[in-house]
């Protein structure tokens, strides 16, 4: 199963290469992991996407909670929660296409931060189902480059 | 000197766990990480932001290259790039403030997502200075939560 889990940690050299140890020794590869400050600069936040056997992440946040650089392990999987992703994406484009991917850009209230002869560069952010719908429709264009933050998530209320 | 680095990686278990080693093993702390897959699932884009001395990060970056998972590794910092950010913010509210907290989010073009008695949950892509000027007129009311992406970076062209 697909977890979310969000830890709050000391922002300290190491820190993120304990956390992905951790899951890297038991076999886990993290589907995506984005880190950034807290409101509080000396504190950050990690949003961890891992799939695997519930009874061994549930062990692996146990680990976790006893790093010392962590203070606060979250697994929000089964909580209301809701998720986000920002992804950058430079598309082919050609004087007959722009007119369309541009169509599509506006459809998905995506913004377009570049653009040149031969490419097109879109930022889109969203949950996951609206993401993959967008790049679904522009892939047939051809996709040049994708750069994704991974999912960060909050809890709800 | 703050560095923007885009690491190209087999989507493999231990990378990360590599990557952020190699780092931390020189005393450096990553200012920010993303990672998320590109158009090939077996491949994953990581942007890391790092400040520190120029050459010792040649160095790391050198090293990273000869990581066996390590497809490409591009120190973009003095190249043409684009760079944002998502931000998730949980904000408090009451019905005296909520108005002023959604004309803020309506002036920074940013998306309410969540909203109940109490707090207000926005979420905001953008370059580093529009996040800081809408933090910065959110804070007076009071952060309740914060969770960042760190920045993704694309070059231009």
């Amino acid at each position: 199963m697909q977890h979310v889990i969000s830890v709050l940690v000391e922002n300290r050299s190491g820190v993120l290469s304990h956390i992905a140890g951790l899951f890297s020794s038991r076999g886990f590869n993290i589907d995506s992991l984005a880190v950034g400050e807290t409101q509080d600069p000396t504190i950050s936040r990690m949003t961890i996407i891992v799939t695997g056997d519930d009874k061994i992440i549930e062990q692996v946040n146990k680990q976790l909670n006893k790093l010392i650089d962590v203070i606060k392990v979250q697994d929000i999987t089964e909580d209301e929660y809701l998720d986000r992703e920002l992804v950058l994406v430079k598309i082919n484009c050609t004087s007959q296409t722009r007119g369309e991917i541009v169509q599509i850009i506006e459809i998905f209230k995506a913004k377009i931060i570049d653009v040149n002869q031969k490419t097109l560069t879109a930022e889109i952010a969203g949950p996951q189902d609206k993401i993959g719908a967008f790049l679904d429709l522009v892939k047939p264009f051809g996709i040049k480059e994708l750069v994704r933050t991974g999912r960060i998530a909050i809890t709800r209320g």
